[in-house]
């Protein structure tokens, strides 16, 4: 007999990705942080914090991140709802809406977590592949007739965007809730936004774990209409974002010209290492994200992954079908991906 | 139709505390708070964040904090499990546990969240009334044969502890898990910690919020053997606490002499308090938390509540049966209650 409902004895445990000590000498490029540190203002903010807002309760809606992120985005205050990082405003979701009766879908391969939330609810899942080029299946997800469809844009691991057009229409031809996902727009060359104000049923998610290099804060957001976040809310911990985050996170928002300088940087060195990869002969799928989807030409993704690791350099392989020929690759500062290629330059003539 | 499930559309939206701003000057006695600043050593630390914390993710054990706590009650690591606060303990819990056919029960009055969280699972609810003394109904809890049996000790809003004999009596009985939470053990005579070591069945749940003057971080956890805990980790947010509170919790928790500085000066006002208001005739519950249970001689607990509103003192009303002709009372400094006290003279004397 298991003191567990049986969903949960069916679910595996979550692997946390490697984390190396912070004493360890190793080139981090698995988990998609951003190279470069959060903004200066936000750190200076963190020596400053009050005493009481430490003693006291948080706001329970994070008003000030919240004025923040209206403020930056353009949008009344009331179409935001903060969550402990952007995985919280998925849970949310999850959990106000999907249930036995009621189907959750997504493109796959995409961000792991869909699946195991919506193993959670005990909901059916519907994953519909995406082909080579990564184009979105929008009329395989609308006949799934999903309670929530889930889209990443730019996806993990591929790095590529759905054009703002394609997610329109996906949108519209709807009867769930479409999440978009955006939690890599920082790097990219446009963003899906202003969907939440032509359709009710288009919930957008944010996160400042990458453009704002702030994961270890755990900070993220929805932007939809206040009838749906309404719903989320209801769900929501009553505290679930502490009194550090709510102000540390609302000066890096502010900091715009930061986010902008660092994603510009990130996004040079993204190209950089494209154009070296593929004269390495990688396959390099184009990315609009802070990290290059690229399969080796011999497919051995896993011995690749495992050489850069004794080598100290951590990318990430993924053990499944579709994607265990390809690396996820971090990009990092400049230096961090100049021995990345030195690497890889190294072990391709055997040394 | 709605895009929501059924449970969710059923749920009342979460009504903050009142949470007055910062500047009002306010003496806020609702909420439960401590009234003395956390550790000054984790203020210190607070000021020494190394921006790569921020910048990477964090560890999803938090395993600082846990260090701390292992280390301050005896435990092995792996009997301690970190939520963002204790409230993301008890949602783990109602997630892993509560279903459509797995009863959850607990005596009221009690927390409110137990309710709510077991209704978001659709999970059928047993609430067994105390009685006026707020003896546990031990037999009553058996007979209902829950998934989930939930005693808050010291209970809130009674402020009662339940003895650990009557506990581990409870614990031998139940088929299903017992999660003793204790929020408010800071303030306490006694715990019942040592439970987890006797039954397979026992979760204890433990807070910074109170006796650690960290509401504002978000910081609880709970200690149960490996297997349990296991079992909560499935459904537990990868990341669900933050860098900051991980480490700058670690250092309050290890600041044991300050918390009980400040717990032993909280029950001394408790007493004092509780001396000066049976005085007033007011009845007062015997409590061992950081706030008393008190009914007015006339039961007119909601005039009192507004009168002492006005006079810029919050207190507690709740608006349900059997509480509704008390009032809980948050333990502030002593020249907090003077003002309380003296706010109190002046209403009966019709100033």
């Amino acid at each position: 007999m298991s003191y567990f409902r049986p969903a949960v004895d069916a679910l595996r445990a979550y692997e946390p990705g490697e984390q190396p000590s912070r004493q360890d000498d190793i080139i981090k490029l698995n988990t998609n942080e951003n190279p470069y540190p959060p903004s200066p203002r936000a750190l200076a903010l963190l020596q400053q914090i009050d005493p009481e807002q430490l003693r006291r309760y948080p706001d329970p809606y994070a008003g000030e991140f919240r004025a923040a992120a209206a403020d930056v985005l353009g949008v009344d205050l009331d179409w935001i709802l903060v969550g402990n990082g952007s995985d919280d405003i998925l849970t949310m979701l999850m959990r106000s809406v999907a249930d036995t009766t009621r189907p959750v879908a997504y493109p796959v391969p995409t961000y792991a977590l869909y699946r195991t939330l919506a193993q959670i609810q005990n909901a059916p899942v519907v994953e519909i592949g995406f082909g080579d080029t990564y184009d979105l299946p929008v009329d395989e997800l609308v006949k799934s007739d999903a309670a929530l469809t889930l889209v990443a844009s730019p996806n993990s691991p591929s790095g590529n965007r759905i054009p703002t057009q394609v997610m329109d229409d996906l949108a519209s031809r709807l009867d769930g809730l479409l999440v978009i996902d955006e939690a890599y727009v920082d790097f990219a060359t446009g963003n899906a936004l202003e969907l939440v104000q032509h359709h009710d049923n288009v919930i957008v998610i944010r996160t400042l774990s990458k453009g704002y290099a702030l994961a270890g804060l755990r900070l993220g957001f929805a932007v939809a209409p206040p009838t749906l976040l309404a719903g989320l809310a209801k769900v929501k911990d009553s505290y679930n974002v502490d009194a550090v985050a709510a102000c540390v996170g609302a000066v890096a928002y502010r900091d715009v010209v930061h986010c902008r300088d660092m994603a510009t940087r990130v996004c040079a060195s993204r190209q950089r290492l494209a154009a070296t990869l593929t004269e390495l002969r990688f396959r390099v799928w184009p990315s609009e994200a802070n990290f290059l989807l690229v399969r080796p030409t011999d497919g051995r993704a896993r011995d690749l992954y495992a050489d850069l690791k004794r080598r100290g350099i951590l990318v990430r392989y993924f053990d499944t079908p579709g994607l265990d020929d390809k690396l996820r690759i971090t990009i990092g500062t400049d230096a961090q991906n100049d021995r990345l290629v030195m690497a890889l330059e190294k072990q391709r003539n055997g040394e």
